[in-house]
């Protein structure tokens, strides 16, 4: 590949970030590599995982979604599967209130919609997030109990922030958690 | 309004739901009327009831799900409140397995997330098809709950028609209902 000029540090890590949306977009989840991503950006694989750590650190990363909180998923599945659901739906807004981390999610959805083309982010929340989960499940349906709790809170996003019924678009993510991580609780256990 | 030539029966349809499909996108449910559909048609607005009935039908025929649906919908409510859990999962099954109403229904979400503009079908989701099922519940929050179970279903047809997770999207919709409709069932009662 050719050498750039020197480079500071914030352009290599935006060049490797703008490199990961890139290959997240056009080759998906599963077969964007590390070291295609640091081709890409004319920088070392070392580089990469200096900066943004493994794959899925990666991937949140160009998501703006917030590391801590998919590292965090992992743990609280782990202590205690009986009142993950709470935890789970906690997680959910924190990362949903947020408006960068919202708005690069709904253009994700936005371009699987356009194009029919399966998002990035499905093979991201298939193996880092549900993946997980149902490890910690017991049952022949766990990894389908596991999607219907992705697929309840996907359709609180989808009615909150992009159909806007009310009164959900507009009551604090209080309101709904107390009502949510019930039903989600049952999938999980 | 001019007047046109004579027209057959299956062009004044034709034309009415052409009509009522632009309007419905560019004014939304509210405020779309069956005059002003008739106007923009060149049609009496005594032939578009004649020929679809209600504003609620009007809109069914223009997202092309079966209007028998849609009316089924408060008569199973009203049966019986403590098993409308699973005769809800069907509905939507029904209606989303159905590929021209599937294609119409993921266009206006399509559209929501490309303009970000509130689809159509959120005014006719709150009324005809929510409003109904809240009016049969009890409680404070039974506005809020009614979107909840609309929230998990759209979340199902999110993971399985645009997402496209595994099992989710290829499961029978047996598999799924079962799981769902308890969870329905929980927020209805």
């Amino acid at each position: 590949m050719p050498r750039r000029g020197p480079r500071s540090e914030g352009d290599a890590r935006q060049e490797i970030l703008d490199a990961a949306r890139a290959s997240f977009a056009e080759n998906g989840y599963d077969r964007t590599t590390i070291r295609g991503v640091a081709a890409a950006a004319g920088v070392d694989p070392a580089l990469v995982h200096h900066y943004f750590g493994t794959k899925e650190e990666l991937f949140t990363a160009s998501v703006s979604v917030p590391i801590s909180l998919v590292t965090a998923l992992p743990d609280l599945i782990s202590n205690d599967l009986d009142r993950a659901g709470e935890e789970i739906a906690r997680l959910f807004f924190a990362v949903w209130e947020e408006p960068t981390a919202r708005a690069s999610l709904l253009g994700q959805l936005r371009h699987a919609l356009a194009t029919g083309e399966q998002p990035a982010i499905a093979g991201f929340i298939a193996g880092a997030v549900l993946g997980r989960v149902a490890e910690r499940m017991t049952g022949e349906d766990r990894e389908l109990r596991a999607e219907l709790i992705a697929s309840h809170l996907m359709g609180v996003a989808m009615l909150r922030y992009v159909v806007r019924l009310e009164p959900i678009a507009s009551v604090g993510p209080e309101e709904i958690i107390v009502l949510v991580a019930p039903r989600i609780q049952t999938y999980l256990s």
